[in-house]
């Protein structure tokens, strides 16, 4: 595997083991069993790539064909479910491991689709419905309004991050020159938002119910 | 782009307009902020093609290779966010768009379905998919139960739109001559049935809990 | 159709009709009308193929192009919102079937997988999946916990049954030498672990809220 190649694998692998994280912390939190600890980290780090790869036909998904991306979110599982953090900072690690994975995410997906031939719209999309999906699957799941629909910012770092990817791919730049620092770009910008409270405008008015 | 498909196009974006806005309307009722509204709204207006699509092969969906599509649900949605009524009509507005969504998506779901070389059943079948899709996203995506598994027909207006819709295309009959009809037969049939408060039957006995 | 292609053909029918039922039951425990039965019916018995054919690209889904995998569940709905039985079993019965169509699937999944090119590690988690998706269809969309998540096992004697199918195709064997045993592994560890309470350990400590 040549240079970029290999770089967007490891960094997939790394977006997969975040995801697969947050979601065992998760399973942890609503008491579910070991299995249900590495299934729901299964889901949540491959939920995202999975919607992706059905959705520009690169089927049957690279987590199907590679065994390694198999092992990532199992051993994510089994060392959130031997070590989970038996304290009140549970749902804080959830964020961390969830941003990490939306930046990491939202990179590697608008490559592949650009990959894959999409344009520069639909390929920026594609990056923020691969780093959206996974914490999507993982809420619906658990019965949790999911993340991307709550008050802070979430869809709007993961285009942006997206967005810088397909730029810099476009101008022609080396993978390592934009990949890591628009990963970063997306994953800050959604930390900031989290811990400093940022919202975005609600609707005017009050809607009756 | 020759005159039926020109039409089936401007019913699909017709059809994703009305979605997104009955998604924007309820991410209004759940108090989510601006980028909830766009999201839920896309979500709504898109997820019913995106499953047809996935379905029958026709990947990459036909909403990530055309901006149009990308730029209908979002104008929904800032529509929707900013000019949504502040009153006590917010949920029967909700069921007229998604009446109106309803109809023209199983429309054009059947008719695509048949051009990807499904058979007559099939194609109905995934018109009505198509149809149900974008409010089965939208309601599990904001913990409703979802519209088609509620008391009122649904799903039936949707088949029959569907069915007349491959009839009408079986026969030979232009596009223009059967396309709208059938639409209006199923949106209609739906609204009445909320209107009229039309209920299929339940099950017999008391299953106990 | 050959030999071992029929018999597969009868267990994944048998499969979808037993998840049709089990879906049937929890609409008529959720009071669902007579089109919420049929419609969580189909969504049971045919989500987890559909989930499996859209990942290995075997598009459209048989149940598409098939008119006989339409029939089974609607078949299978009408039965179940005629006769449920009006008494104080209907979650055993749920759990009965449900288990019953996970034995089959897991198998039928996994060597439709193995048909389409995949290895033998993929194609048992695609077993898994074809096995464990219709009753994630069905728990979401009625807003239960997804059985797969819930204390006692399921993933596990899905993974092992679909383990099991991999080996005997592997080894050559003939499909009815392997396929029904394997499957009756799968179901009868399912059930057994139901009826004798068999967990599996959960996260040790006591996460906060």
């Amino acid at each position: 595997m040549e240079g970029p190649g290999a770089l967007l694998v490891v960094l997939d692998m790394v977006g997969i083991f975040a995801f697969a994280i947050s979601g065992g912390l998760v399973a942890v939190r609503k008491r579910l069993d070991v299995f249900g600890v590495l299934v729901l980290a299964a889901a949540t780090g491959l939920g995202g790539g999975f919607t992706r790869d059905v959705l520009i036909g690169a089927v049957p998904p690279a987590a199907l064909a590679d065994w390694r991306y198999l092992a990532v979110p199992v051993a994510a599982g089994m060392l959130t479910f031997r070590f989970h953090p038996a304290l009140g900072r549970m749902e804080r690690l959830v964020l961390v491991f969830d941003a990490f994975g939306l930046g990491l995410f939202c990179v590697v997906g608008a490559l592949k689709a650009m990959d894959y031939g999409l344009g520069p719209v639909p390929a920026a999309l594609m990056g923020a419905v691969t780093a959206v999906g996974g914490g999507v699957v993982r809420d619906l799941l658990t019965g949790r309004v999911p993340v991307v629909l709550r008050s802070e910012l979430y869809a709007t770092p993961a285009l942006v991050g997206a967005a810088l990817a397909v730029a810099g791919e476009s101008a022609g730049l080396p993978t390592w020159a934009f990949a890591v620092p628009a990963a970063a770009v997306a994953s800050t910008w959604r930390l900031l938002a989290v811990w400093r409270g940022w919202n975005a405008p609600k609707p005017a008015g009050s809607p009756s119910t």
